[in-house]
C-alpha cells in the first residue's frame, strides 16, 4: 500500500510537473507575441552612430548641472539614475522653482520608446534632449548659452572633436544632443521578465506568472506591448471610464497639442513599464503614489475591468519582474570652468 | 679649444644642476615645515570607526535628494563630485530657490580641516552634515522627517545594521551624519604638490616651484598651512586693507556669529587651497570669479602686498599644482520608496 500510494504520488506529480511545463511554455509563446526582450547589446538609433567616446561625452553632458542657466540642474537632476532614472516627484521642480507641466519619466530603457514625452511630440532621444535645456521651467538655458559655456572649456571642446571627428566645427547644439542619446541608449536594464522570455523558467515567481496571465488575459498588454511594454502607441485615458480630475486633470489634453486633432483630446503615449516599481507617482499627472492603486485604476478606466485584490497583487507582482539591473555608472569628473564660461544665473526671466 | 670649452660647459653645467639640486632641496625642506602631503590612506575620525559598510551607507546617503523636504537637493548638489566638490555658485540655491549666505566650500579633503563651515561652526563632518539638511534655505528637512524616510526603505534599515552593528536602533540622525562623514573621509584627491612633497622633483614645473617660493616668501602660508594648505586657523579678512563690500559685505561678520567676540567680527577660517583652480567663485561671498583676481586680494588685503604680474601667475601656477586627482566614484543605487516614504514637498515654510 504504502508503495503503491508513492508510486501513485511519484507519477501524479510527473503528470503535473509535465503539465505546469507545457503551460508556462504556453505562456512564453504567448508573451514572445506580445512582448521582447531586452537585446544583450546598445542599440543602433538613427543617423547616430554610437562611439565609446561620445558615450562618454553624453554622460558628461546628462550629468553637467552647467547645462541649466542656474547651474543647478542637469538632466540628472529628473532623471536620476541612482532612482529608478526619475525624480520621485508628481511634477519636476525647476528653474525658479516652478513646476513642471507633467511627471518626469524614466530615461531607463527609453531609447526603446517608438517617440519621447507623454505626447510623443519628439521623435527620438536626440530631439526630445533639446526640450528640457530650454524650457523655462526646466534648465532655462538657451542654445547659444550651452554651446558658449561648452566652447569655454577646452576639455569639452576635445571630447567633442573626438566623438564627431569628421566635423570642422563640432561643437553644436545638435551633437549636444546626439551625444546625449548616445548615452542614454546604454541606460538598459535586463530583468528577470527578459530572463523568462529568454528560457529561464525560474525567473519569475509562480505569482508573477500568473500575474502575467492575468496582464494579458485582461488586455494590459494590447497597450503595453513589445520591448518597453508601452512606448508604442497612443491612446485615450478613460477609454472605458474617465478617471477623476485628480488623475486626468482637464486643462491637459495630451497628444491633442501634438497633432490639434480633436481624435487626439486626452490621449497618452501608452507609459513604457519598465522600472515601474521604483518610479512612483505615476501618470502623466504624478498623482497616484501607489503601483496597486495604478494598476486598478488603469484596469477601471482603460478597461472597464474591476480586478479583485488577488488580481491586482497578481499584476503588481508582474510589473515588480520588470525592475531590472541597474546599469554601473562611474561619476564623471567634469572640465572645470575657465574666465569665458558664462556665469550661472537664477533670475527668472 | 673646442675641448677644453666643451668640458669646461660640462662642469658649468654639472654645477648648475647641483645648486639646483641643492635650491629644491632647501625649497623642500621649508615646505615640509609648512605643509604636509596627505596621506595614501583614509584618516580616522574622531568616535566614527569607518567599515566598508558605513562609506557605502554614507555614499547613498550623499547622493539621495529624498533626504531634503522637496526631493530636489542631495549633498552632491551643493558639494558636487563631477565639479570639485562644490557647485561653482556665488552662493547656493536651495529650498524654494533661496539663497544662501555664503559660498559652498570643497568637499574633498575637507575631512583634514579643523573645523566646518567658512566660521568654523562645526566641530566635525558628522556635525556638520546635520546643518544644511535642517537649513530652511538648504534641504529644509527635519531630523525625524529624515528618519521616517529612511525606516520607509528596508534596504537603508539593512545598510543601518551592517555599518552599525552593535546598536539596537541604529536608524537614527547621528548615524546618518556619521555615515556621511565616513563616506566624505575617503574623498582625498592627492596632488602634484604632494608627489613633489614626496620627493619627485619633476612633480612641479619650473613656474610652480617659483609660485610655491613666492607663496612661502610672502607669507602667504602663514594661514594656508597644513595639509590642506588652509582650514587649520581663523584669521580677520582685511588683516592689513579691508577688501569692499563686493568682497566682504557688511551683514556677515564672520565667525563673530560663533564666538560673540569683538575680536572675531569679519574674522573667517582661511579657506583650504586643495582643489582651488576647480572651485571658483571664492571668498565665502562667492565674488570673485578669478584664481589670480582672488590671488591678488589676498595679497593686499591680507599681507599688504603689491604683486606683480609674473608673481600672481606664477603662485596661480602653485595653486594649480594643488589640484589633484579625483575619487573614482560608482553612482549609488538607492532603495526605492515604499507606500509609507513620506512624500516630498516643495512648499517653503
Amino acid at each position: 500500500m504504502r508503495r503503491l500510494a508513492r508510486s501513485t504520488g511519484l507519477a501524479t506529480l510527473t503528470l503535473s510537473i509535465a503539465c505546469a511545463a507545457a503551460a508556462q511554455q504556453e505562456l512564453r509563446e504567448v508573451a514572445a507575441d506580445l512582448f521582447r526582450p531586452l537585446p544583450s547589446t546598445v542599440p543602433a538609433v538613427n543617423d547616430n552612430p554610437i562611439t565609446p567616446a561620445k558615450i562618454d561625452l553624453g554622460k558628461a553632458l546628462f550629468f553637467d548641472p552647467r547645462m541649466s542657466a542656474s547651474g543647478v540642474f542637469s538632466c540628472n537632476s529628473c532623471h536620476n539614475l541612482a532612482t529608478g532614472g526619475d525624480d520621485n516627484m508628481p511634477v519636476s521642480i525647476g528653474h525658479g522653482w516652478q513646476k513642471g507641466p507633467r511627471n518626469s519619466p524614466t530615461v531607463l530603457n527609453s531609447v526603446f520608446n517608438d517617440a519621447q514625452f507623454w505626447d510623443g511630440r519628439a521623435a527620438d532621444l536626440a530631439e526630445q534632449a533639446k526640450g528640457p535645456v530650454q524650457a523655462g521651467v526646466e534648465m532655462a538655458n538657451t542654445p547659444d548659452n550651452v554651446i558658449a559655456t561648452l566652447n569655454s572649456m577646452p576639455q569639452y571642446v576635445e571630447w567633442f572633436k573626438a566623438s564627431f571627428p569628421d566635423e570642422d566645427d563640432p561643437v553644436t547644439f545638435d551633437n549636444f544632443a546626439k551625444a546625449i542619446e548616445a548615452y542614454e541608449a546604454t541606460l538598459i536594464t535586463p530583468a528577470p521578465f527578459d530572463a523568462w522570455l529568454n528560457g529561464d523558467d525560474a525567473a519569475l515567481s509562480d505569482i508573477e506568472k500568473t500575474g502575467l496571465e492575468l496582464f494579458v488575459d485582461a488586455g494590459c498588454a494590447s497597450c503595453h506591448g513589445g520591448v518597453n511594454l508601452g512606448g508604442e502607441g497612443y491612446y485615450p485615458f478613460g477609454l472605458v471610464e474617465k478617471p477623476g480630475a485628480d488623475v486626468l486633470p482637464e486643462g491637459d489634453k495630451g497628444r491633442f497639442a501634438v497633432t490639434e486633432t480633436a481624435i487626439d483630446e486626452y490621449v497618452f503615449r501608452a507609459a513604457p513599464l519598465r522600472n515601474i516599481a521604483l518610479t512612483a507617482p505615476y501618470f502623466h499627472s504624478g498623482a497616484v503614489w501607489d503601483l496597486r492603486t495604478a494598476v486598478a485604476v488603469m484596469a477601471e478606466s482603460q478597461l472597464g475591468a474591476d480586478l479583485d485584490e488577488d488580481e491586482i497583487d497578481a499584476i503588481t507582482a508582474f510589473l515588480g519582474s520588470l525592475t531590472g539591473e541597474m546599469p554601473e555608472v562611474v561619476y564623471p569628473v567634469l572640465p572645470p570652468e575657465t574666465a569665458s564660461t558664462p556665469q550661472p544665473t537664477g533670475e527668472v526671466r
